[in-house]
């Protein structure tokens, strides 16, 4: 009998409310955009969508799960028992426990105050770390077709900006182009609306020069220097298809000091040495340390130098797909790599006087290797 | 001494962990944009971020907050005394406890994983709903000015699909350009490359013609139909100042039936009315109650029909800023509307088979009405 009691009480559900719009795992699970929260139920593998009227007949026709409710009708029910309006999870509440359910499963990132309303109606919560959905990681064939077109668009568009910077004049330590200092916010543009002719949305686009190239997260401002490396970071997403795609160049326009020749060199071999060892199985931490000690081993040292971070203080590599930063990680703290995952490879290395490089291509990890997903040549000196 | 021991025990910090890319409430806290979570405490009134190597500097130089911490530092400490790899709970707990910090002020979103750990290690939890913030609802005029660039950019990329439309022949029931049909497709991304020249980041850009235009979510594909109505909605963001705008119109290249004339008319009217009420101190939910009573009495009848949502079936409007969609809300749940908000107001009529009708302008709430920040006209027929 106690036996009987605990199966009856145990239906687990899963439980996600959120915008699938900001969150990828309910885009993943639902397929379906939408701007604001919804309620999506995973109850016994039976997958359900409850929403707005204003989503109703979009979501029918759309998501891919079994059935879609109506937020208004299970709200109407909830509304007959409350003294006060009710929230999502009053009106979730509604739906299961008419399906008997006492557990819910939500993602580490589901809302505390949402989390402590099901907890007040009794629920018992569990939470489940990234990756929520451990088939996300493995790319299909079709993610990797998705992940490829918007490569694609970013090689012609980064290869438009190339062209731009070719056809600029190096003098007085800057780049000059039809009588006009060459800005990074120019360049960016450029780059940003090729991408959205081919439908890609590009954001935080980096193109960033000289002692501005030190800092990797500095998106670049004002005339580019001549004879001094820039760094190009383009990692758009498809708003069709919605996967991103990621790479890093690292190029001159004028002349290179051997110091920096020297510099791009050590990253090129490193970058191409950790594609050499990428392969299931291959584990995340060592490809990223070995990578920090051949830097160590040419001189370049890691450290704050008067107050700032020098040298190579970055992960090596972060998976991409319907995020663009997402397991696994190639780092201090990475994972095994596994047939399927998507990672980026870019090491770096920051030195404020000399410059900044890095190099950073997007590869499908297969049983024996990888894939390069990226195509567009390496070269350092363009002109 | 029991007051004392209280006093001494209720030091209260607000903690947020988040990325400010997906989190404007920290971003509004701190001016501070990364694409990782980071995090964010504020103890009586000292604002201290908490950032990794890769984000230090930047942080330093561009956050609006008092100090910027390291996080490797207080990871090494955290590391001292776990026996597991320390979480970002575990690093802020180094610093919370040296604050003697025992309460902890959370937003509403706060992931319930982080949530449980800081419990875990005993603080006491307490969320707050939206808005967090309650300043971040009253505009500042710098807010205002960043919100009608992004309206003007809008405008002029509007503009120019409006032309395309133009220049179009009505033909078969379809809209024809150079020999091709016009589709919903070529008009987005028209604008959304005009906008992304501007700077502007748009998403999910709305050209939807004829039943399309019923579902008022439908983004719109394939041919755009003559002499049906067209809806245009766009909501791009500011790359630079990271506020939105948002216009709604809805036009006919071709001929105008009496019917969708009518259905035009009574939208406008409604819209305009709905506008000359607004004031500091208007109720949100009487302005969205009176549109539908006009609908109401025009005979425009709203509910299911064959399964499907027709007439009026989402809210009138919503707060505009650092998100598309923040408070205040003119709805069924709306508030009361005070100076500084800025709102849109976007009735709108959806009938199968007739045709569907959304006018939208954003609003500047003052005290003895409003400013209407939408500049754009409202032509029904172009051509």
């Amino acid at each position: 009998m106690s036996h009987e009691r605990t199966a009856q009480m145990s239906t687990r559900a899963t439980l996600f409310y959120a915008a699938s719009e900001a969150d990828s795992n309910l885009y993943y699970a639902t397929r379906f955009i939408a701007p604001d929260p919804f309620l999506y139920v995973d109850i016994k593998g039976e997958r359900l969508l409850v929403m707005s009227d204003l989503e109703m007949d979009r979501a029918r026709h759309q998501a891919k799960v079994d059935q879609v409710l109506s937020y208004s009708e299970f709200e109407r029910r909830a509304k007959a028992e409350a003294s006060h309006q009710p929230g999502p999870m009053d009106v979730a509440h509604v739906l299961l426990r008419e399906r008997g359910v006492d557990q819910v499963l939500v993602p580490s990132n589901f809302p505390f105050g949402h989390a402590v309303r099901l907890q007040e109606l009794g629920y018992r919560l569990e939470s489940k770390k990234e990756p929520f959905f451990e088939q996300r990681v493995i790319k299909t064939a079709e993610e990797v077709l998705h992940i490829e077109a918007s490569q694609r668009a970013t090689e012609q568009a980064v290869a438009a900006a190339h062209d731009l910077l070719r056809r600029a004049t190096p003098r007085d330590g800057m780049l000059w182009i039809d009588g006009d200092p060459l800005t990074s916010e120019r360049v960016k543009k450029l780059i940003n609306v090729r991408l959205m002719e081919h439908d890609c949305v590009a954001q935080h686009t980096i193109v960033a020069g000289g002692e501005q190239a030190c800092d990797p997260h500095d998106e670049g401002s004002g005339p580019l220097p001549a004879d001094r490396s820039i760094i190009f970071d383009v990692f758009p997403r498809s708003a069709t298809s919605r996967y991103f795609a990621d790479m890093s160049r690292t190029v001159v326009r004028g002349t290179v000091s051997p110091e920096l020749r020297r510099l791009y060199q050590t990253v090129l071999d490193a970058q191409e040495e950790a594609i050499d060892t990428i392969r299931d199985g291959a584990d995340g931490v060592k490809i990223h340390q070995r990578i920090c000690e051949r830097f160590e081993a040419a001189g370049y040292r890691t450290g704050l130098v008067n107050g700032r971070m020098q040298g190579y203080f970055h992960g090596t590599g972060h998976g991409v797909g319907l995020d663009i930063h997402e397991a696994p990680r190639i780092s201090r703290n990475g994972s095994r790599l596994q047939e399927g995952h998507v990672v980026t490879v870019e090491p770096g290395l920051y030195y404020p006087g000399l410059g900044a490089v890095r190099i950073e291509d997007m590869v499908l990890v297969t049983s024996d290797g990888c894939r390069n997903l990226t195509q567009y040549p390496k070269v350092f000196e363009i002109g």
